[in-house]
This record gives C-alpha cells, sequence and structure tokens, in this order.
C-alpha cells in the first residue's frame, strides 16, 4: 500500500476542517476519496466547494459497501463514535474517530474489542497530543525529571458557553443528545492529557457536578473532581462553562519539583535533591530542598493538530510509525468523566474501573427523560459551527 | 485609661517576638508589664535579655492575681488557648490571643461565651488580615468589583516541614500535643482569610485528609477540601507540608471576573459588564465577555503584621477602634479545619456548623491513642524555634 484512501463519515464543522486539509494535499501518503452524510444539503456544499473531487454518499450502507476507501474518519456526535466504528472495522476498514470515543465505556469497549478482532488500524483525534506543551510535561515525567508524581492539579475553567450557543440546537446539553456538558462536549482533550501526561490512571474518584448550575441545560457545566492514584497521589479536575474569563492550569508536583503549565508556557521547578533524599537527610529545624526555576524550551507552535494525527495514522499504517494517539486508549478520558457522574448520582466515591453496567443504567434514566428525542439524532445534526 | 498594660503567657518563641517590639516601645499607648512562664530557664532568658524590666511569674496563679497588667497575650501551645484566655476574662483582663483559637470548636465556643459574658476586649492574632494582598482582595469583594462569589481556590502545599522538623519536640504533629497537623500549625491564617477576604462560610464540607502521609507523624500532613457556599458557589482548599516547592496561590471568580493572589501579587481579571449580563444579552454562538487584566496598586510591604494587630488592639481598647480581627471570629478558620477533619473520618458530608460533640468525641479517640502524653503539656514546651 502506498496510500492510505479516507472515507469521511458527517460533513459538520469537524468534518468540514478534516476535508479542508486533505483538499490541499497536506497529509503525506493520505487522500480523502469518499464522503457520507444523511443531509442532501450538506452534501450539497461539498459539491460546491469542491466539485466532484469525492465520491459522495448519502446513506451508510452504500458507503460502506464501496471499498472506495481504505480508512473511515469518523466526525459524527458522540453518541455513533461506537456504532459506526464497529460497522467500519466489519466491514474491512482502518479507523481513526474523532474525540471523545463514546459517551458511555460499556459502549467504548465494545469498539476497542471490534478494533482488536479486525486487526485494523485505530487511531482517536485527541490532537491535544500534538502540542508541544504536552509532549514535553509527558517527557519530563516519563524520563523521571520530575520524580515520582505527588499531585496533579488542573483547573481548566476558561471553557465559556453562552445560554445562546447552547440554544443553538436541540440536542446540546442534553442527556438524549450528547451525553453529558463540558466534560464530554469540551474537556475530552483534557481528560486524555490528565492522564497521558502523566502516564497513570486514578484509582478512585469523588466528583462533585453540578447540572444547569450556570445555563438551562440538563448536564454539568461546573465540576470539581478529587481523585487517588494507585501511588498514593492525589489529584483535582476543576472545569466550567460558566466562568469568564475561567483558567486553564495544570499542575503537577513531584519527588523532584513541579511543573506547571499555564498561558502557553511550561516551567520546571526542579529541586537539586529529590525530596525523599533531602527529607532523610537534613536535620534541620526548617529548612527546604534548594529549588531551581527552570525555563524549559518549548516549541511555539500549537503543534501539528488534527492535522497531525491524521498524518500519523496515516504513517502508522503505511511505516508502522507508533500511534501518538491508539483509539483504543479513549476510553481512559471518557471513563474518568463517566465515573465524575456516578460518584456525583451516587453521592460516594467511584472506584475504576467503574460499574459500565450501572453508569450505563443512570445514563438511560436520564435519556428517557431527556428534552431531547434521541430518535431523530443520527447523523443529521452536525451542521452547527463548532463541535466543542 | 491612657495605657494598655500587657501580660505576656508563655515565652516561647512567639511569645520572644511580641517581648522584642514591646520592648523598643514600637506599640503607642501599649507596654508589656509582665510575663509568665513555668520554665525557668526560659524566665532567666529574659532576665539576661531584659534585665528587671518586666515583672515575670513562675506560675498563674500570682500571675492572673497580680493585676500588674490590663490585657494578656496568650502565646502558648494551641490547647491552652481557651482555657487560658477564660481565665483570665474571670479575673477582668482583655484578651489577645495567638492562633489559632483552639483546637476543636466546642471549648472555643466556651471562649467565646466567656469573652461576651467579660465585656471586655477579645482579639485573635490573626497578623495576615493585616497584608495589604488580603486587604485588598477584601475590599474589592466587599465593595462589588468582583460581583457574586463563584468559586475559590486556594492552593497552600508550600508549608514544607521535614521529619527533622517533626521530631524536634515530642509534641509535635500528635493528636494530645496539638490536636492536628498542617491545618492546625500551618494554615490557620489561610483558613481565616479564606473566608474573611470573601465574606462567606462554606454551608458543607467534603475533605480528603491524609495522616502521616509523607512523614512519621500522626496528624495530616495531606489535605484536599472541596466545599459549598449558601449562595451555590464551590470553593477548594488544598495543603500539604510534603511538597516542594510548593504552591500559595488563592483564586476568586465571581461575576465581574477573577482575582488571583500569587507571588506576592495580586491580579484582578475584570469583565467590562458582568457574565450575568453578557449571558443574557449575546445572541450569537461562540463568545465571552470583554475582559480587562488590571493591575491592582497594593502596597508593597507585608503590612504591619503582628505589632500591627497588637497596635489595632491597644487602639481598640483606648480609642474604640473597630478590631481588625475580634477573637471571636477564630472559631470560624476552627470549624473548617475540624469539618475537614470530621468529613475524613465519617468518609462524607460534614454540615456547617459542625456536630461538636461527634467532633470532639472523635478527637478524644485519638489522643487517647496519641504517642504523646497529655499531662506532661501545659505551659512546658514552647522552647523550640518556630511555632509553626
Amino acid at each position: 500500500m502506498s496510500k492510505v484512501r479516507f472515507g469521511l463519515i458527517g460533513i459538520g464543522n469537524m468534518g468540514k476542517g478534516h476535508t479542508n486539509y486533505f483538499a490541499k494535499n497536506e497529509v503525506a501518503g493520505g487522500e480523502l476519496t469518499a464522503i457520507v452524510d444523511t443531509n442532501p444539503e450538506r452534501l450539497e456544499w461539498v459539491r460546491q466547494q469542491y466539485g466532484d473531487r469525492f465520491q459522495l454518499f448519502d446513506n451508510l450502507d452504500s458507503f460502506f459497501a464501496s471499498q472506495a476507501f481504505d480508512a473511515v474518519l469518523i466526525c459524527t456526535p458522540h453518541y455513533d463514535h461506537p456504532d459506526l466504528a464497529i460497522a467500519a472495522f466489519e466491514h474491512g476498514y482502518h479507523v481513526l474517530v474523532e474525540k471523545p470515543a463514546g459517551v458511555y465505556t460499556k459502549k467504548v469497549r465494545e469498539m476497542n474489542e471490534a478494533a482488536a478482532r479486525s486487526g485494523k488500524a485505530f487511531g482517536i483525534m485527541y490532537n491535544q497530543r500534538t502540542n508541544p506543551l504536552y509532549q514535553k510535561l509527558r517527557d519530563l515525567v516519563s524520563s523521571g525529571e520530575l520524580g515520582e508524581i505527588r499531585r496533579t492539579n488542573w483547573i481548566i475553567t476558561n471553557w465559556y458557553r453562552s445560554q445562546s450557543y447552547y440554544d443553538s440546537g436541540g440536542w446540546r446539553a442534553t442527556w438524549a443528545g450528547e451525553g453529558g456538558g463540558v466534560l464530554l462536549n469540551q474537556d475530552p482533550h483534557q481528560l486524555d492529557l490528565w492522564q497521558w501526561t502523566i502516564g497513570m490512571m486514578p484509582k478512585r474518584v469523588r466528583a462533585f457536578c453540578h447540572f444547569g448550575k450556570y445555563r438551562n441545560i440538563e448536564v454539568e457545566d461546573d465540576v470539581t473532581a478529587y481523585v487517588e492514584y494507585e501511588n498514593g497521589a492525589t489529584g483535582l479536575f476543576v472545569t466550567t462553562t460558566g466562568e469568564a474569563p475561567g483558567t486553564n492550569r495544570f499542575e503537577v508536583s513531584g519527588d523532584r519539583g513541579k511543573i506547571v503549565i499555564e498561558d502557553g508556557k511550561l516551567t520546571f521547578w526542579r529541586l537539586r535533591v529529590p525530596e525523599s533524599e533531602f527529607n532523610r537527610d537534613f536535620k534541620g529545624g526548617f529548612g527546604a530542598p534548594e529549588c531551581w526555576k527552570c525555563e524549559i524550551p518549548v516549541g511555539s507552535s500549537e503543534g501539528s493538530q488534527h492535522k497531525g494525527i491524521t498524518q500519523n495514522f496515516v504513517d502508522h499504517i503505511l511505516h508502522g510509525t507508533p500511534l501518538l494517539a491508539p483509539g483504543e486508549e479513549g476510553i481512559k478520558g471518557l471513563t474518568l468523566s463517566n465515573a465524575m457522574h456516578l460518584s456525583t448520582w451516587t453521592d460516594n466515591w467511584v472506584d475504576l474501573p467503574i460499574d459500565e453496567d450501572l453508569y450505563y443504567e443512570k445514563l438511560q434514566e436520564r435519556i428517557r427523560n431527556s428534552s431531547y428525542k434521541k430518535e431523530t439524532r443520527k447523523l443529521d445534526h452536525m451542521d452547527v459551527s463548532g463541535t466543542h
């Protein structure tokens, strides 16, 4: 194989973005050949923009049957990601899926199992994994520079969304339409990076979600989550769409110091000797390890982002390059988000892995009572501006 | 009365600090006339330093009977604060007590009641209330500049203490000796400022204390506390003595923006129109209120600190100046700290006001099992360097 041909599912906002860089031939070894959408207006938009450059389909059956591509790129609303990925694997296609992996882990696990059975390449569009800031943090942790992790603290409250944003689509911020709020729609990248950068998932979660606190919506728009890791470290994740201007500050402390990512900068307060060593040897009353404030060089760009993930996915298929964002890892961030909901609903701790059946059951209750009717959902509401 | 004469109880580290500025006549209208301590070596130290300038007592009975002063300044270990204050009130003295107000609120409430019965002046040494940073924050909140509070978040993890610090005194970090760890010994100022600056106490607390996590001690050395306020705001308080270099960052967000105190600076991100107003009027998809980063002038000093509190206490007695830190308010910070312990011990929510009897009972269990024997405590262990 010298080229990976893509079939794109769902030409909403994200789908248009992907189509755009493919149309400019910006993915080496990758080509977009087909697009499917059930909305004729959106297909017409593609035709007007790109003429007959892409094969267009108005239904999934003929799309999947066409074999006009080697891989699918799934850009539909959240709920459909796993079903479409499973169908694609069953038709023998590679799969690159937009985030989040899905809405509940029970279903995402089925997707992961289908991926494993298929032997096909499986990636997820965690474009923030290409961001040099988070790559550097992961580097400093995995190389041991920061030492054993003691605390993580991510304040990510700069996802401001007005009521008019929520009112722009009936499915928005509903249990039936999106399956969650800020955790599902705004935070998937941070929930992924929170565990990817440090290489650890929590062992248990105690979270405090507030539903429709700042906006007239069904789902959570304000969350504080406390977690504990296997090694004794603790963590916090604080997020909302209701504050302005909000904050994006990720602090990680370890045995050898502290790293803070804020304002697009990474700063490493590095201890000259590890804290545990200082503590072992120090005999005085007041005293602390010598600490150096280090400016760590980090690329000034935001990284290659979506296009970079697609390129990496192509390189993986063509050349065996390791995936930067394996699709199977999508379940991790979603597990955190599901656990935060569940901890709030049960007003109690949630141990990981979560009770997927219990989560599914409690989510279904909410879907049944949702203001949005799920039947009308499939593939027909992707044309608003902005899918995050 | 043209002068307030002070009798100081306990000439440990804090007592020496107070004696020092009194000896230099730095409190207008205030004079230190007497000192009591049960340890002869410490009284000898005073004699060597200051000759016969102060009347010295080696027992509380003759001290209280002497009437050689108008007010007492209590600088003993935590547990003794309320008992000594109550005795002083009963002898007709004004009382200025070091922080914390005590170890458990049940007892501190008795102290407050004794103060009320006595009609005497009652102050607490919350010297950080003189810090211009926190005064400015309180000003911006109380004047309405920040709008209704939505979230507080204090990361105060720069209280590094080594094992050798804890080993420097047998009572240190024991339930019987100090009644708590980082919350009782290092954080009383922050626990006070957390509620004093915003003018609100939480209505309930869910906290996660870890006891002896980083050090070989009985009490908490790592705490994450989540709180909810009556108006719907949420808050976080994160503290430890086990991290280096740690962080001291206090963020408060409100309807009109966000204030952050960090690195000795206060920054106000001010919204041009309140968020609630923007949200009401905005009709677009993505969009947020215009935000101005404002540099707020704040005095560069740390304020008048301990001496300032003593001066204010004197001015209150002589001239009716309002107290900056009324003694009765000491119970507030202590309530937060007791609630954090109790929430951890019960692994559950704690509503405020807390169940003081339950807290007392659970503390007594720990005191009974403490490695430190309480009988040996009273007034005889104040000579280490550093009482925080």
